[in-house]
């Protein structure tokens, strides 16, 4: 499921590709993925917070998407608004993991999404080193749209 | 000057590369940038919300450093923070403009920096269509280290 879905992003999204995204690890609550220094790095040797900016927004819109994958939400996912802090340069390959900020069940978002209702699904995302050292925080809101109602408020 | 600052981006950041960045515009008070829809699309024919994310980090990254390199301020600049608002999908070409989000004396940041203080800096970008309709904002904090000395608090 992860092979395939990793294989859609690189296709869809050519940005995942130059960064050399690879997803490691997803379960229903979190989903991590990783990309080497050299696709991501910048003029002063560490990540270009560009990249860490643009890894951490597709992790969590990829669980959410793998989310609804796996309930048969039919629904588009877009980003709304985040907030980012660094805390000090990574100087290594990058690990990302997102995260639920708070409990989400799925089964209730897909009957939302049934009546044509947006869901708003808040995600917690890390940048790590491979010590799972802290680097970078975002939390970040997204809004699951009804793919039959585009439209909809 | 602006054609040999894109040509470090560009080679010191493969991903602005990537991402088809090119400066159109540089003043002491702002800096614009473009980049096709194509290098930075998603699955559904708009603009990657990573991709316009890391293009206005680098806009704005990119502002300062320019400014520090007028007024031969030997400095490092990171960013430290950020909160970014998408109103919209764009389905074009990107337009990205940095801005300061107030006036900023860069005879005083040198003087600042000379005397190995860091200095906080607040940008304004916008992602434009051609028409210059706005389709996300972001706020974005930078820190300006002197090189001499970057452990400084």
């Amino acid at each position: 499921m992860i092979k395939i879905f990793q294989k859609y992003l690189l296709n869809e999204i050519p940005l995942t590709k130059d960064m050399g995204l690879e997803i490691t690890q997803f379960s229903d609550e979190q989903l991590e993925l990783i990309a080497p220094l050299a696709n991501n790095v910048n003029d002063k040797g560490s990540v270009f917070g560009g990249s860490s900016s643009a890894l951490m927004i597709i992790a969590a819109w990829s669980l959410i998407k793998l989310n609804c994958q796996t309930h048969e939400v039919e629904a588009d996912i877009v980003i709304h608004k985040n907030q980012t802090l660094w805390n000090k340069p990574l100087y290594d390959d990058l690990c990302i993991v997102a995260k639920f900020n708070e409990s989400y069940d799925f089964k209730q978002v897909k009957k939302q999404i049934e009546k044509a209702k947006h869901q708003r699904i808040e995600c917690l995302i890390e940048l790590l080193d491979d010590e799972r050292n802290i680097y970078s925080t975002m939390v970040a809101n997204y809004v699951i749209i009804p793919t039959s109602n585009d439209s909809e408020g």
